[in-house]
């Protein structure tokens, strides 16, 4: 099963559209080295392929739009935030350039209930790191490689519709020792001609907001117009919405809350 | 390391002794409000008061040492955390105060493998929030309530000797929504004369290190002398320690390792 | 947030409503010690009382029927079971009256895909104990304490319009140790009078089906008639249902499937 | 217990040796179709091997014995299981023949505490098969794959001592989708020439036991002599140990505790 129809169906929320930003470094789009190659496999950049992608599978579901770096407040400014539902993060080269302030007012939202989607080489990206507490280091090698994506979560939403395996012709290898927090529902395992393997499609929760994690995406190759990553993609911009009555606040100290029982009588206890 | 030997070694574990830092925040040890009340409860420091029951509990199997905020570096020097095996960490008051340096280096030597114990108000330590990546509040009211600490895992080293439940007088209640990411390991949950529930007993591993969270332990209560919390802290310490062979250096990328195979013929394969 | 409207609007899923089944012991109804007592609380038995319940709250988005162990293969035939989505199980007395062949059926159906809720006392069904793995067993007391039920996952969309608590004004107490494997999700906790502590909401994957168990439901109070009770119930169908595309098939071998590479050269070998 | 000798006993571990009882079917070993070529690789059979491999790298800190489908009881009398710390448990063509009650013996006492390493085609024993509650199915094929087994959760005993990756020249092939529960701990994962995938190392804790599934280990090929397979086996044995206090019961029914709280007023309430 993978048609837009059903994920449609599945979706069919229909009043409100997910709000999805796709945020894009967009530096290999621009740089000198990279950029003849960046305008013939992506003419929109990475950003405009991943949401191309969203809006083709997802249709009227989502509203999406894309944010870059280079921008001020690197896109995210309060009125895009305040208006996202979900957040897809794809960085490589600059992570060490975006802002403490905005890196802070993204966490914020998450742990108030805005998914976020962390893809490919943003496992260094700032938000990601901050989230997990790990130094979300890992082994690479760029070759060439074929990747096959295995699912190890077969009736999770995320995994609806997708092959087993993925299988992506060439692409750069990540492999274990992957340092992050174990992940809460793992999807997807990643296996590389050379050998290899990778947690590649990786769940958590933090705060009242929903993470993935997912390996596939080096700027060389061209797999966001992979129909079934652009299904995962999909798929997970659908599991990361938030529910529907969230206040996008997040956790916060309750102090003093009135107690609900009166005791008077203890009826065992210990002197300390 | 494959020799029976090193299989001893890591059985016998009587030859090094565990390298314990306690680690104290020493505020209202000092503070004009607080330290005639301290001075009786705890005349050593709360710090002082963790570190006498580890000694006495776990003898020649620990070597146990003090730090607080006060001393340069915050008595987390270099040399300190080089020789540090498991470091408690105890903190309220001036979280702020704590100089990123030192958390960037606590959090580094956590990765590389050290145990981390924290305790109490330390939910909103630095060190513990960057471990987490959650805002780690909670809610909480100070008014004399008997808590119960009762064992939901009771094979758990933690657990070891644990009565169920332990039975503290009288105590600060802590109470959910706790903001942390779900525990790999509960060890512990605490119910409060007032109807309260909290996660009190709560394990992670982050990196190569092994982090465990304890609830009890306000300051205007004699916690630490209650002899199930310190076997509790004697147990954790256990727990935390690092494995024989640490080399307390974090994860980090191995970048372009050997492939292991050499594919010729790819059977099946997609273009993108 | 509470209201029908939401569940509605959150699940839309509206050509195929979900197919729900809730199982009944039905002993207590008509046990002479009992029958007179049930027939004020629940006059159309406790099935009766939890299947209003989810038509009230889910309108159309669910079928529900009810089956009773005293019927015919438990009210489980194959019919029944292969036009149900989700099932519902509540049992006390009679456990181990119930035929493996069903349960061996009902284990398959979960495996394949199908929602099961596990309540109150049927945390020793046949059914869970075979899910599990683990004795179930746990602590109780039969005095009217009060219960309240506090949310560990406010994100879940089982806690979805529940309030922070739960007040049962009287129930029977489920007291640790909980003999379960650790919960995959832990949604609630429960504190009674007495001071004791439950994990009373609690999630796990099982094949392609998921499982909750909610302890809430003891037949001498009026447990499923209490508004936020029925509503937790309803959330549960709602998670628990069956992805669009489930074949209710259980995962089973899959025999020489043809590699996807041919290796040729391998680069490093062990003898062995 | 709750003195300091019994943090000794609990750390020097060199007074006690582990009882490990090492299970085999011993089928293949006696088969007219495999007994010759079972001689050559495995003289005194897989158990045989299993039992040496222990003994050679944990010496005075095991005492091993094996025990095989066709003795009486399985060879796993009162007698034996009760004196039995760590069983491990390698099955394969004859899982049926294998009585049920004393399946249900091997499983108290893993819920009561005693350690079980199940192997290879063991994912199909009845023991597991109980303790998952999953079908425990799997893809395969025996085409003399190389396996290479990937560490990732360094810091995590079992992997003490172990190379990234394992190296075993031919083995089977085993491949996701692995129906299992979610491991509590994923210790290692496997790839093979093929190119599938295989989560390898996987622990949970039943009741007060500990269970580690290890996939490695097909009669055909000489795996249990292989070193790293060894050191596995002798880590996981260390980590699936019983903790010094067990008393090998099973978690029971706590009936009618004492409450610990006498309550008078409830604060707040709800009908029902």
């Amino acid at each position: 099963m993978g048609t837009f129809g059903s994920c449609q169906a599945h979706l069919a929320d229909v009043t409100s559209p997910i709000r999805v930003t796709v945020w894009g470094e967009n530096f290999h789009e621009q740089s000198e080295r990279d950029r003849a190659g960046m305008a013939e496999r992506y003419p929109s950049g990475m950003h405009g392929a991943i949401a191309s992608g969203l809006s083709e599978l997802l249709g009227d579901a989502v509203a999406v739009r894309t944010a870059t770096q280079d921008q001020p407040d690197h896109g995210l400014t309060d009125d895009v935030l305040n208006n996202t539902d979900v957040l897809t993060w794809w960085g490589h080269a600059t992570h060490a350039d975006v802002e403490d302030a905005v890196v802070d007012q993204v966490q914020q939202r998450v742990l108030g209930g805005m998914g976020l989607l962390v893809l490919h080489s943003a496992h260094f990206s700032k938000i990601f790191r901050r989230l997990m507490g790990t130094t979300c280091s890992l082994a690479w090698r760029n070759s060439r490689d074929t990747e096959l994506i295995w699912t190890v979560n077969p009736s999770h939403p995320i995994a609806a519709g997708i092959p087993h395996p993925i299988v992506i012709n060439e692409h750069e290898m990540y492999g274990e020792f992957f340092d992050i927090p174990t992940p809460e529902e793992l999807i997807f395992l990643s296996t590389f001609a050379g050998g290899e393997v990778f947690r590649s499609g990786c769940c958590w929760r933090r705060g009242k907001g929903k993470v993935f994690y997912f390996s596939p995406g080096d700027q060389e190759y061209p797999v966001y117009h992979h129909p079934d990553i652009k299904r995962v993609l999909a798929n997970a911009v659908l599991w990361a919405r938030p529910e529907q009555d969230t206040n996008f606040v997040a956790p916060a100290v309750v102090s003093r809350p009135a107690p609900q029982f009166d005791r008077r009588i203890l009826v065992e206890g210990v002197d300390a």
